[in-house]
């Protein structure tokens, strides 16, 4: 029988693992133009938890009781529409469960890149899409000007760091430990800054780059946008991608440096990758050629079995990954 | 004897009138292209505060002893400067003191729209020409669209209503007591929010757009700008144009709406008016199409004699104008 994960609870603050309860889902017979799929790899992101709040957001909250989603890779093992074949391996958003059933028209086949399949929940896949349109669509970086990257070590920061180098950039990183900055620098950013050692984030930050930054592509909010303000360089943009720092605390974001967007003309823009949809293609092509010319690389913190999905969710929060968190089945 | 403010000390905080000084201007002859200038009405603006610490800016910082800057408007008593004739009426920025040598090159005459010369300093000066780019320039605002002000009642501000109406905008005002809230509806605000009143803004500002805001023009940053992240629509423009709320106190501006930032895709603008002077020709045209229609209406605080300047420049930071605040010589 097949099983999902579902919220039991509305977490206050950092979610517990008692907040989650295994369901068991109901042995339903396919109906017309729906698929059934043995999932192999299940997504955990950080942009989960606001589904877990009760509140109106981009993305409706997670009902109580009910089978949680997100992004999922696997294989069509029952079909009934035309075109989805037994065997095809596809992604989509039913995941958080071992096997999925879901209409054709929300499962997309894998492009043939040439690269395991879980590398479309992670660089070639959503997290991929949201460095690739955040740098270079929403921030409008260009060659030459330097970018600095919050969560560096994290799906999206590693995928983007060699996006930027690829590009003619560069890179200031940011992430916690050495073994993460190393990682990191051995993708090609140029300074790290190890956000966990002792020192104002701004003062590290000034130290990497005393010529300012350009870019900001921000995935924790908090300290870190702060810091970036106070380096900002004229007519500096801020893709504003993700406040990892707040999800959980809900606490209000202290910015001392707030009044530079003004003298120095700094933009600020939130996003999400799901308006870029429509341009994947250009994602893809551009993608492709980086991993053919052999200038894409990878981690992935892999946990194993269905049972360990609020695990590894939890330990987005407390920096338990280099590159992209998977749960593999 | 020509006579000049200048700082005597740079203020901690809030500037108190001991941080000023007057001085004697020595009595220079003209040298070739340059004139003489009586000043008949001086300037006093929120941003030279930040002009009053030792930082790089945008704007150089005052020199401690030496004549401060302002706008100013005068009329030539004496000229070594082809094309500038004594009893041209011109304006520039050699303020804060009673009559002014400049070169000609930084002076302009007066464009002939038929109003007072103050007007220049206000309405159809830099306030004015802040109020015409931020809204519709840097904010994109569109007819229909809600826009939210705050300090409304300013010299910006005040303008910036009436732009928005003439141009089919619903304007959602804040102002500071009832009288500067029932004068910006006289001149055409749909709703005002008293910020003085007990409550909280964001609840403040949820009652008056139920439906949201589009665009927020910010004067004032801190609480303001909170309450427009928190009812910012999908898409809204901010256009930063003003801090006042930290200019003296210089504390972190706390932001607990700021992740609503990436849901509803918010871009944040900073700007200022001196990128916009290229096209000042757009603006004098819209604005004395508005003033021969009879759809624009100002207010000054007038503050007598040069003796009086650090009274009114005070007096910005305690709500105490209504409309452009001046100094008339």
């Amino acid at each position: 029988m097949a099983r999902a994960w579902s919220l039991k609870s509305r977490p206050d603050g950092m979610p517990l693992t008692g907040d989650f309860e295994m369901i068991d889902l109901p042995d339903t017979p396919l109906a017309e133009g729906e698929v059934r799929i043995a999932n192999h790899w299940l997504s955990v992101d950080p942009y989960m938890r606001g589904r877990m709040n009760d509140v109106k957001s981009y993305a409706p909250p997670f009902q109580l009781g009910e089978a949680m989603q997100g992004g999922a890779v696997g294989e069509v093992i029952e079909s009934r529409a035309p075109g989805v074949a037994v065997g095809d391996m596809v992604q989509h958003m039913f995941g958080w469960r071992d096997e999925a059933v879901a209409p054709a028209a929300f499962v997309q086949k894998l492009p043939a890149l040439g690269v395991p399949p879980q590398a479309f929940l992670g660089q070639l896949g959503m997290p991929g899409m949201t460095a690739y349109f955040g740098l270079l669509t929403v921030a409008e970086a260009k060659a030459g000007e330097t970018v600095f990257v919050s969560a560096a070590a994290g799906a999206v920061g590693s995928t983007l760091i060699q996006i930027a180098k690829a590009k003619g950039m560069t890179v200031i990183g940011s992430a916690g430990g050495s073994s993460k900055c190393s990682w990191c620098q051995s993708l090609g950013a140029d300074v790290m800054i190890d956000y966990k050692k002792d020192g104002s984030l701004v003062k590290k930050l000034h130290d990497a780059a005393p010529q300012g930054i350009d870019v900001y592509f921000d995935n924790v909010g908090g300290e870190h946008l702060d810091a970036a303000l106070a380096a900002a360089n004229l007519h500096a943009r801020f893709a504003i991608c993700g406040m990892i720092d707040v999800y959980n605390s809900g606490r209000a974001t202290e910015l001392r440096y707030l009044p530079r967007v003004i003298g120095a003309r700094i933009r600020i823009q939130g996003f999400l990758v799901s308006d870029y949809l429509a341009q994947a293609g250009d994602f893809y092509r551009e993608m492709g050629a980086l991993l053919q010319a052999g200038k894409l690389q990878s981690e992935e913190t892999v946990f194993e079995g269905l049972d360990a999905m609020p695990e590894a969710f939890l330990g987005l929060f407390s920096g338990g990954n280099t590159g992209k968190m998977l749960v593999k089945i």
